[in-house]
């Protein structure tokens, strides 16, 4: 309901104004409102394609992350892949649905800058992203617990650190999580703007 | 100057609205959406209650997490605490950090039941509350993934599983670890509680 009396405010704005159906706001704030949201909303598509580029970047840094050590066994060969750890192949999944996710709500900010006033999508997008910020969070801080143990590794529970050996795996995957870590700043800006939007008229 | 504004409106509601002063909506559909964010409120406030308890359960589960096996050598005892493994003693400031965070953010709650149309401190919350649930998702994830290894292990990355001796403590560890999973799915819940309730004017 709220949504269709926005819509209708705001298409029928130079008719209904003088007709006097539109008795809420004046024409002044009215305008002035949907000008701070549709820079709002510009700032939102900006966020949204960068955190689309780290997302998909750290995608396909750790998708792609894998080393063959140059010397093997009769019986062995000592490899590195991102699915030989759980946490790694959760890492792709995740990044994989929230990058997929980003590109589908590119249209839904579009629609933000279209309608200024339209509540429905904003309050779509903030629940979305809200739960696409735990996705990513969950994935990147998994994903960083283990890389720190590749690297250093842990005496106490006599984990050995596998970097010594799998440097360019290592590196890899490395970067794949400061990748994520950058997508997670930006959708946590993305839903701090979603609720800056909906507190003006 | 939004806030100032709703808190007169709503302080001098009966002796302004008959001199007029109160233009931009109508004495009932204020007294309706002051009932329906109050409502949101109370379910706000409650539900932060239960998160301070599932985050203080996590912390406290974690921080008191320590066992010692009953045989020893002559050089070496054997003794799993949280504070051998990094993730856990991040687990616990964080939780820690997110539970003294819930705990000031009850007052706030309080005062937005008591002035459901002020906007300042539900904005103040929704800011906070999404960054405690970034907060809170890393150190649940980053722990899940060492808690999932524990018991588990790693045969490509020779870590061996330790929950097989360390039993009392995996139990304890993994207890932390769900309890935190429960925090964030309430945060959740807070953050798009939060958003319905600066939606509606």
């Amino acid at each position: 309901m709220e949504k269709s009396e926005a819509t209708t405010i705001e298409i029928g704005e130079t008719s209904r104004e003088r007709k006097g159906k539109a008795p809420l706001l004046g024409a002044a704030e009215n305008a002035r409102a949907a000008g701070y949201k549709r820079g709002v909303a510009v700032f939102d598509l900006i966020l949204r394609v960068s955190s689309v580029a780290a997302a998909l970047a750290a995608t396909i840094t750790m998708g792609t992350a894998e080393q063959t050590l140059p010397f093997f066994t009769q019986f062995f060969q000592f490899q590195a892949s991102y699915d030989d750890l759980p946490t790694f192949t959760f890492f792709v999944i995740a990044m994989s649905i929230a990058t997929g996710y980003l590109v589908l709500s590119l249209p839904v900010s579009v629609v933000c800058i279209a309608r200024p006033l339209v509540r429905g999508p904003r309050l779509l997008l903030i629940l979305c992203d809200t739960l696409t910020l735990t996705l990513t969070t969950s994935a990147a801080a998994a994903s960083a617990a283990i890389v720190y143990l590749a690297h250093n590794g842990n005496s106490d529970a006599n984990w050995l650190a596998i970097c010594q050996q799998f440097t360019d795996f290592c590196q890899r995957i490395s970067g794949a999580v400061v990748a994520s870590f950058i997508a997670v700043a930006l959708i946590i800006f993305l839903v701090v703007l979603s609720a800056l939007a909906l507190r003006k008229h």
